[in-house]
């Protein structure tokens, strides 16, 4: 893998990224459930159907969302790709494009065709920080992780790296993600393993409940010589569970660096009658904007969270609901908990991390959502121009 | 009609309002469909069932929402009820409790029966504009509207109140509507005249997406000895039109003094698949953080429009999607339109009236909403502690 710069919005900062797979490869990818979607998300889409195996290539450049660009932009990404190709002698259906930043502006294709030659040149040893680092736009740390898991006698290494959620400028928290683990895993099963993990992470986050045309999010097994890792045996199930713990930690790691967030906020659900319920709650105090100005105001306001309870999808009656901050009570049977002491409240809420229980009294079924609060920062980074 | 000062959250200011009906009256009452539902509302649904024309008495106090407070809480508003109805004669029933103001907070019902008692002493001629003030919480002026019509030889006369969306203290964008026509009208049509309306009004703004545990609406008619109002003639279209007006003047004039708003954004949808398709699109819109921050930033930024129309329920192609501004365009065919021009997108936004129209392309249907955008103000409002 290699960066470069494109030496357009960022300066002289990486920008473009090559990650080069060898044959025998395994890529799952997952996109934006947005209809509107950018040439790049459908171009890569469209590639990873085709994928056979061979030699491939992600091509990933921040700074232009390459969205809502038209038939030109569908061009422009296709040129990256052709060049790209052409450089690596692979199909240009080999090559998986990726794209982050403004959206609605042309791409300035000849300089990011510069960058990715550029990048080409330099490609040798993985240098992870480095890659986590081009594709950032106005997040303000790189997300990385790594493990390695022992398989019998093998070392089986997962690497991850993310990019979402600070958007001073460009116009979505725009979600990225590469995980790429170093073994050999069939291709049915890592999409398997790919969809639970992402269930259970990313899907699991809201900042403020809006989209992006640009969302990827692409799991790799780097096959080749590496170890075969076999559905049901012991050696999935610790990869499964190393995979899905990279998941996590990367969500966490976006919500810690949300826009503005001052807290990091998990809306536990339990005790709903199923699986739907649970999350409908959950999403809808999550992403309530009366809810997420009080946590920044540190107002244990219960009489917003129990509102928005009380309106979510599936929702019909609130009388056995309870409600605690951290453990501490505030709503028993929908009403005000007569252990409620204001001035704990209020001292539990002032917490940067905090957790919201909602015992909804209508089944055996719970779901969970990691959210940041609506700050003065997110207002002035989202209401300030875009270009 | 009269109001008189609790002397609790306001002190000398008046915040208790009783308007009494006289024999004859039919009432149309709708409330909040959230499922955390305050006393007050869970009374006036039930007194309502069993009105039957008698002399009755609408009982208004601000300041309390009397929600989330449980058995005594019902009890408070029940008292307030008894206490109403034996200094004017009438049944328990005949009174129809409502609140507004802080949730979870005890009634200081002492103190509300002695104001309700010194309103009964000022019966007398209505002061409509003393009415409509008595019954704000955080509104920055009262929300009053009045007309007459000509039936025949006869006059009508149609005069609405309401409160709502400006929340510094109180929980919620609390909305309560009062609606008079001195006329005859069977319940059932005055009912059905009533759901219309709010179909086309209150039921079309939004702030936040929030919803309240007090929101009541009731439409009177006043009946004695008025001109009827018989379905199907000139005189109910007449009055069905004029009290239509009434409720989307009132809607649009909540919109105006929402909490921190800086513009009056109404949100169009045309050439829709189906109604539910085109409402979606609306509120989706009209709530997303992402759009409701720019425009607060004067920001035409049209991919935060489109991506929100993306992720709306229903929607699943954006391919067709043209969306102006104030008849600026902006997209055509979901991407940018080859018109749009930066520096005329940047003059519209910053008018403080605007009207985003987006076109879907998709069938002949429209909806449309009304909202404001999201200021620093709304987040200084909303964020400052509850008490």
């Amino acid at each position: 893998m290699a960066a470069a710069s494109s030496n357009t919005r960022y300066g002289k900062r990486d920008d473009s990224l090559l990650v080069c797979l060898e044959s025998g490869n395994t890529i799952s990818g997952k996109f934006t459930n947005n209809s509107f979607k950018s040439a790049p998300v459908l171009i890569a889409q469209e590639h990873l159907k085709k994928a056979i195996g061979g030699k491939s290539v992600l091509m990933i450049n921040a700074g232009n969302a390459n969205a809502g660009t038209g038939k030109q932009g569908h061009k422009d990404a296709m040129d990256c790709c052709k060049s790209v190709a052409s450089l690596l002698e692979v199909p240009v259906s080999s090559v998986m494009p990726f794209s982050t930043g403004v959206i609605g502006e042309p791409l300035k294709t000849s300089n990011y065709i510069y960058a990715f030659k550029n990048a080409f040149q330099e490609l040798k040893a993985n240098n992870w920080l480095k890659a986590s680092k081009s594709i950032l736009t106005t997040d303000t740390k790189p997300k990385l992780l790594s493990r390695e898991i022992k398989c019998g006698t093998k070392i089986v290494k997962i690497t991850g790296f993310a990019k979402g959620s600070g958007m001073i400028r460009p116009d979505f928290a725009t979600l990225l993600s590469f995980v790429f683990v170093e073994a050999k895993i069939n291709k049915s099963l890592l999409k398997a393993i790919h969809t639970e993990a992402l269930s259970e992470s990313f899907e699991r986050i809201t900042v403020d409940g809006d989209t992006s045309p640009n969302d990827s999010s692409v799991l790799v097994a780097s096959g080749g010589a590496a170890l075969k890792i076999d559905e049901g045996t012991q050696n999935e199930k610790k990869v499964r569970k190393a995979i899905l713990e990279i998941y996590q930690q990367l969500a966490k790691q976006l919500i810690q660096d949300a826009e503005g967030a001052t807290k990091e906020v998990s809306i536990k659900v339990f005790l709903a009658k199923n699986v739907e319920q649970a999350k409908s709650v959950a999403f809808t105090v999550a992403e309530s904007p009366l809810v997420k100005t009080a946590l920044f105001g540190n107002d244990a306001n219960w009489g917003r969270i129990l509102s928005a309870v009380g309106r979510a999808k599936g929702i019909d009656d609130v009388s056995k609901v309870a409600i605690d901050l951290n453990g501490t009570p505030l709503v028993k049977n929908g009403n005000l908990d007569p252990k409620h002491n204001e001035s704990k409240a209020s001292k539990a809420i002032k917490k940067k991390q905090l957790t919201i229980n909602i015992k909804l009294g209508t089944g055996k079924n719970s779901y969970s959502v990691m959210t940041s609060d609506f700050s003065e920062d997110y207002l002035l980074i989202n209401s300030d121009y875009r270009s």
